[in-house]
């Protein structure tokens, strides 16, 4: 039997600001992707984010990303690979450490928003993010685009790469995403994205789904029954 | 032979903005305690600082804040204990695998500035930082005064506590320290502070010097060469 | 016909985090208290809501805080007069701004939260914001609790003083607020709240209603109810 | 006689940290760039500032800059044009308010470091910097190089252009500056400053010194000594 993994980005919020629901999004989900305060989640946020997802056995992976609250994460920031290497360093140490808190721990890492979308191409940020993870934990898997900048200097260090469909976003002819904002970029009709899940679920080894939109916990489950009635069991990549 | 350790503060700067000699004063102390990003230290400064405290061997111990550049992390804030509690563990977390991929690892706790003088009595947060650092590493030290709830607090728990005299900053009657920004707070004179440190060193296990002001690697070489003359050796306590 | 002014706290949210129903709050206040960045409110969320609010012709505040996104403003800090007299004219001088460009401008300045609760009694900090006010603009009125260090020290300084009551928050016997997080320190029945209304009323010169919880619209419009059927006409103070 | 203005980067410390002799720096321009506390400049450090500046008849610009604190707004941000907009309006207002409560006020506007170089060839932020700026006061000038598209954009939406040009820092051949970063992007040696300004004081209106290097008011002394010497008077563009 065929296997997937289902992965969403959770502990989102910051301070008074919550984003999604995260416990809804847990009882749905295999991976866990929890912001590690850089473009959102405060140290509380994902504390209570790691014990709900530690109650379910649910993996947590680290979601790195430019230090830009304001823009959530989403805007390209021109930064220097030192600097980026530091940065990615310390926000897996940071939440890795909430998570052993509660009895889990830091198991992979995924790229959030513009530093998710620029490694796919840039050289030096995929490098700077690939030596980064490889420094901290050279276990830790990668998720990335089936093809990718990142994905390749990540296999050069050593680091096993998992690839990731999104179930919920358009894609474009080079099998890059549609950028959020251009019309189209994500797909809100549970059927319409039930619907593709099935041929997409054969080009990856994890499928992400959001967890930040109105209907994201509807469109979760519609991905997990329709994966479930392809007969493609749910199971953590790791 | 008596010993005893030597501490600063380091790491301090932020981005483009830098704050005392820190290669300097790690030529002269034992144990480095390094800010850890809340009221300053930049992932990249504090990941050059971990190198250079590395390669001299010295002890690395996360200098938990306040979340307050803007204040340097000097003002109180009363913060609940659960929000506390998270950003202490999150911060001695991004510290410490920082440290870990230059080959060393955090060692010990010391809080910072506000933090450090609000738990010599605020209970409620003393006892948010002793179980934030006892849930990251139970065999961490934690530093604080002589007499502190902080301290009683740690021991409860089953920390170590190593308490420490400042050797440049004047003490009121009760033991804790003058605040900054009151007359005298703060000794500039190195032969007055070399003077009063073989007193301080009965008091203490270890001794802390201040790396940000401008005469910050004289005063620590008087303290240095004031220990040594006094048939006191230089160790760090863990 | 006795007339009074109905208030709340808009504009809090931050880049991708929205907080309460901004649009529709301002279709039942007359005054708009919008955060200016520190707690809340990013410059571009801020625009879009003077926009709103002009576009009604309702009144725009400066609601200041203290410099703490991660706590909403809601935490005490220590800070220094000098310091927080100048982040008081920053945060009302970039309001103003905003405000500005959209043929609207800031008519009023409410402190927010901590902020608020604490220069109820603390002198230092209550001259503080009264100054910065004063120095900013000398027509401005202030709004605080009928009896604070703040609106006394305000009227010294020849400020109008606007004292204001909660429709939805408990009070102690001092009459001061119960914080929140007591148990029961906010009202979430809307007929309690609409009962209580009338002779709160006859308190104060303006009415508080909160935009952030999810029962925001429907207390507001209940309080705005029972006002009219009191034969309280609504009208800002300004 | 012909006249330039000399302009300089201003108050760009915040809280604790410090950058530059400022007093030193107001002693010899005749125009002081003043940070708005986005890429440094917290209100306090601006307020003391607008004071010394204001204390010396030296006129106030607004040094409006991408959010970056960590970056010191000396990384390119792919930033929205709306936010963007906004962000730059913020800016100018709260440093504005600043400098009325000591009697002055901000009279131009000059972007600061990588938004300054984005917007010489980037026309979507160009035009939201250039909206902003004429939306706020029309009357203001702006700073840029004598080719831009900000320039351009500027001119058509009314506001006066003033050319600047940099006394400290190498040109490449199509007259943008070479990046900082690489090999002699700015220039440290005074006499070579001095030698190369009367020419290039007849390119521009006004001329940038750096405020934030060591040797900063050596060179700055320089450049003037060698204006005067060319019989080039010193006056503020506005």
């Amino acid at each position: 039997m065929t296997s997937i993994d289902l992965n969403a980005d959770l502990g989102e919020g910051f301070g008074a600001w919550r984003l999604g629901d995260d416990e809804a999004m847990l009882d749905v989900v295999t991976s866990a992707n929890l912001a590690c305060g850089f473009h959102a989640g405060d140290p509380a946020t994902l504390h209570r984010t790691c014990h709900a997802a530690a109650a379910r056995g649910i993996r947590i992976g680290a979601q790195v990303g430019y230090r830009d609250l304001a823009g959530f994460g989403r805007r390209f920031i021109d930064i220097a690979a030192d600097d980026l290497y530091a940065d990615v360093v310390y926000q897996i140490g940071a939440l890795d450490a909430l998570a052993r808190t509660v009895g889990s721990s830091v198991t992979y890492v995924k790229p959030h928003g513009a530093l998710y979308n620029t490694i796919v191409h840039h050289e030096a940020q995929a490098d700077a993010v690939a030596r980064a993870v490889r420094d901290v934990n050279a276990n830790f898997p990668v998720l990335t685009l089936p093809h990718s900048a990142f994905g390749d200097r990540a296999r050069e260090l050593g680091l096993r790469v998992v690839a990731e469909a999104f179930a919920d976003r358009a894609y474009r002819g080079d099998g890059t995403l549609v950028p959020r904002g251009e019309p189209g970029a994500v797909l809100h009709d549970p059927a319409a994205v039930a619907a593709r899940v099935p041929a997409l679920s054969r080009t990856a080894e994890s499928l992400c789904v959001h967890g930040d939109s109105p209907d994201a916990v509807t469109i979760a489950q519609a991905v997990r029954t329709a994966l479930l009635a392809d007969g493609i069991e749910l199971a953590p990549f790791v």
